[in-house]
């Protein structure tokens, strides 16, 4: 038969993320590209102990649950939160497949087609298909290390009339920067007083490198109360845990959550029972505090590893920013070299990256590519600069 | 704030049955309203032990895995359809958060607002929602206990023009039926001529009662292949292991499901790892077909409890069909009666059902009423049923 798809089907180009995962799985190419945690630090055993103690208490934890998510998890995540400054109750949070859901189902229950989002420059490239597929415009607000210009969100805020702000001020993918303190304020000032929806995504902020005396709250815990707020945050087990138990919360005005959960029923009922029933386990008997801490030391060696690796090289004209924390380190080529052309040479000779352009929402910068740190052991990245060192070469740069 | 949310939000109130699930947790009410399978018959061990299997494979197991979902699985799955004339390959198949996921996606890349889709008179509730936060027109089709009335099905495909047809033909939520082999052969001749998708649903496919030489051919196995087909055909694990696994499946032409891999990437990137690859330790070690079997008679069991008891009752003008599969029993009572006023009367009596408002794209009889047989034990169910039938008192059926 002649299928008849929506006009909406267009906006889901595959992610170049995802198609680029494909192609690299197996051994024989060394990617830079995915956003993935290190395997090997996954904490396996105590998975599966945790899973041992839900099994334990009987049949009914794999029954349906709440659409909002595991009761338990819901409150261990507000205790956990409170001692990063948010206030929240199980009624102001919705347990998600992971962030990605989050941002899905915030979209879905306040944009209109033709609504127009504010975002920055770069962004995360999943981010911006969502908003798309729903019919939104994006726009994108200028910024420099310290976060978002304020001049130019002004003028967006005015000139647009954007329904909601989506940023992720702490150790930004793709770029690993923070916002300081000033403009997180200035920014929840701003929006205050337009009207305007804040979507705050952190995934990253447990992974900080650096001087442990610098701390960067989140813009939500700087809004005086969930209730009437206008942020909406959201973060994941995804990078602290594993991707692998799918889970990610969200926290907002307590009527916001309740629409998400309504949304929620129509798009699955509800997440995996199980993933949550096994992260609150872990979140009872583990240490996982001692557990990030680990990680995040491990992720600093290896960016600083990378760093090294970059500095030795000395590609002439190319430049980068030490990430503050995260995963991801966004570099920036000679102007001449197109980064989406450079990654099939690069593949060529076995090693992998995301190209910028699909970090913008308009008039991408073609020079620039997002690397992961987190995923390759230290030889192993230093083989894989080695080969991109080629590939380059094979394009003209650092020869 | 002022919270500016989409118009798209209105069509997520919230379904009756999930709210009343709410006010009937705990035990002093005998609920008859959730779609809940039996919890004391979950493999519990079984699911375990796969557990345990899965973890012994080593980290992997915790990373990001494709959107499309676990290849062995879906692979294990093909083979488990061809069995049932369904001849796929995995790249005919995505593996979704539950059926229910796959509803949405599909109506994602498929539907435009202001598209028709026609249904079944009634049908499952949570799919009409979906359809209509798409923005979707839900017409429905009149039927029998045998299926679709084809002579109305060819009028409204004329005069609608419609996209899809959802339907649900083997062991229908809410009534129970299930469609005959000429009525399945015709409606897709109809909807092949016409180029109208079919949706076919079928959690409760395995679920069959009565005499064991009838068998009911998939939609999707009568299509001549899943190339072109305009069958779409999804199905769960929720009915036949545990709910809180949520794995559901959707086979389809392969460009269909290139698609719905693409929006979902936007919605969730993938659904748990975890549990998929539980599930496929699972079918690999475990005897599902004989567990099903068990969990079918069982369910038969409590059927025929249940028929025996309204037989018992013999409320004057209270009518059922007996379920031929399924969950459920769909029960008129007489027209004076809106069963949506009954169960205020009910749960103040101790008992809850679902009104039949819900299941109704237009025009609802509501002297309907869906019952849950699956999840309640024989004796349980015996002191249900007198608590509807003081409730009935109350409001002057049956005295």
């Amino acid at each position: 038969m002649n299928y008849r798809y929506s006009s909406r089907l267009g906006s889901f180009s595959s992610s170049a993320v995802r198609e680029i995962l494909k192609l690299t799985q197996g051994d024989s190419i060394i990617s830079f590209a995915g956003g993935l945690p290190a395997e090997e630090h996954f904490p396996v055993a105590a998975v599966s102990e945790a899973f041992q103690r839900v099994m334990a208490q009987g049949n009914k934890a794999l029954q349906y649950g709440l659409t909002e998510g595991y009761l338990p998890l819901r409150e261990a995540l507000c205790a956990r939160m409170a001692r990063k400054g948010c206030a929240v109750t199980p009624d102001d949070m919705l347990l998600t497949t992971g962030s990605q859901q989050a941002i899905d189902l915030l979209t879905r229950i306040y944009i209109d087609p033709g609504d127009t989002i504010l975002v920055e420059r770069p962004t995360y490239l999943s981010a911006l298909q969502v908003f798309r597929s729903y019919g939104a415009e994006t726009v994108s607000v200028e910024g420099d290390s310290d976060g978002l210009d304020l001049a130019d969100l002004e003028a967006k805020l005015l000139k647009h009339k954007p329904k909601m702000l989506y940023v992720i001020p702490t150790f930004s993918n793709p770029t690993g920067k923070a916002w300081n303190l000033e403009r997180r304020k200035a920014v929840l000032e701003l929006c205050q007083r337009t009207d305007t929806l804040i979507l705050e995504d952190d995934p990253y902020g447990e992974l900080k490198f650096g001087d442990a005396s610098l701390t960067y709250p989140s813009i939500f815990s700087l809004a005086p109360s969930v209730a009437g707020s206008c942020v909406v945050y959201t973060s994941t087990f995804s990078k602290t845990v594993a991707p692998g138990l799918r889970t990610g919360w969200v926290m907002a005005d307590a009527d916001i959550i309740r629409n998400m959960a309504r949304a929620k029923q129509a798009a699955d009922l509800q997440s995996s029972t199980l993933d949550q029933q096994t992260l609150y386990q872990l979140l009872t008997h583990f240490d996982l505090d001692g557990h990030i801490e680990f990680v995040r030391s491990e992720y600093e060696k290896r960016m600083e590893n990378m760093v090294g690796l970059l500095e030795q090289e000395a590609w002439p004209g190319v430049k980068w920013e030490v990430p503050k924390g995260g995963m991801f380190i966004w570099i920036e080529f000679p102007s001449a070299v197109n980064t989406a052309e450079l990654l099939k040479t690069a593949v060529e000779h076995g090693v992998a990256f995301v190209p910028g352009v699909s970090f913008y929402a308009e008039q991408p910068e073609l020079n620039k590519a997002r690397f992961n740190f987190s995923y390759t052991a230290e030889e192993r990245a230093r083989e894989g600069i080695a080969r991109l060192s080629k590939a380059l070469a094979h394009v003209g740069v650092g020869v």
